[in-house]
């Protein structure tokens, strides 16, 4: 799991391998153990560091594991391409509700909301949302479609389908995204031909 | 804090007087700790039971922390009758908001979430919720108004309000709750009277 240490590192290399060390021996360890389990010896000696690197770095088990939450819920590659803002978000927001409701998904996403400080973000993930979103709406509207503000997206689709996962019994699928999808651009339809019927 | 013992309690009242001692004093080592710092034979100390008491009910502090943050976001009274749908609606989501975007309300719901258990619902607090929404919506069908479906007032008024709260840098403020309770109302008056235009 630990990635090689390459032989002529970027400036900035040793910090990146330290980070990528460390965030593969939690990942490992989160595979066999409660997180409640975790400790920073344990993570130091499977990472090859010392506890105090970590102690310096994250504070405490638990800013690690919010890092490394924010670090998996990074999406790798920009949204899929299908043609269409429809088909787009579609997709988008199906693969979203995928990972979000499994079980690891919903782990990592509560991890990230426990323990990502006060008074700041409690969650990078929230805005690798929204950049994600935006590159999807603004490429509609280079097509000449009609998009809903990225805040409406976020809102009326994002916003439900993570409530439902956090705070209920429920577990959102499919349906859920595309049914919230085709009411958020219905209503972005609906404001275009009638400018006053609001959002 | 710890409430008085009472000379003659009901069935179950020895149960019921732990949980609020306990409760009590989680709350007031709260005031005075970081969350992270409580451990289970502090709080056992101030409320006048043993460890192991709490070990057996709660299992282990966060158990305990999660249960403290429901109980202190469970309504207190039915919601305020201001005469109509608008004015309860948005009377009981400015109070929402005031409540959850608060410091100790972010930090208490964060608890929930967190430490809420695996499998089942992460907080009893988004049924509370929906109850309250729930007599609000009631009383106004009662009343002969429009109405729209408790779960579209979740998802589309209350959802991103904690979606903000959790995950963004962003306090959502009265403003915010107001806007998002006129839209979800002339949304449902639009689909009244043109029962086409969805939802």
């Amino acid at each position: 799991m630990v990635p090689p240490t390459t032989a002529n590192p970027r400036p900035g290399g040793r910090s990146a391998r330290i980070q990528n060390s460390v965030h593969a021996a939690v990942r490992t360890l989160l595979e066999e153990h409660d997180r409640a389990q975790l400790s920073v010896p344990q993570i130091a000696q499977l990472a090859g560091v010392t506890p105090s690197t970590i102690y310096r770095r994250w504070g405490d088990v638990h800013e690690l594991l919010a890092d490394v939450a924010v670090e998996r819920l990074r999406p790798e590659s920009a949204p899929e391409d299908t043609g269409s803002l429809h088909g787009d978000l579609t997709a988008w927001m199906e693969q979203f509700v995928e990972e979000m409701a499994s079980p690891e998904g919903r782990a990592f996403t509560r991890d990230a909301v426990a323990f990502g400080g006060a008074g700041r973000p409690a969650c990078q993930c929230a805005a690798y949302t929204r950049e994600q979103l935006d590159t999807v709406l603004n490429r509609a509207r280079d097509r000449g479609e009609v998009a809903p503000a990225g805040q409406t997206v976020v809102d009326h689709v994002v916003a439900p389908l993570m409530y439902r996962i956090l705070f209920t019994a429920e577990t959102p699928g499919l349906d859920d995204a595309r049914a919230l999808v085709d009411a958020v651009l219905e209503r972005a339809n609906a404001a275009q031909t009638t400018p006053t019927a609001g959002i």
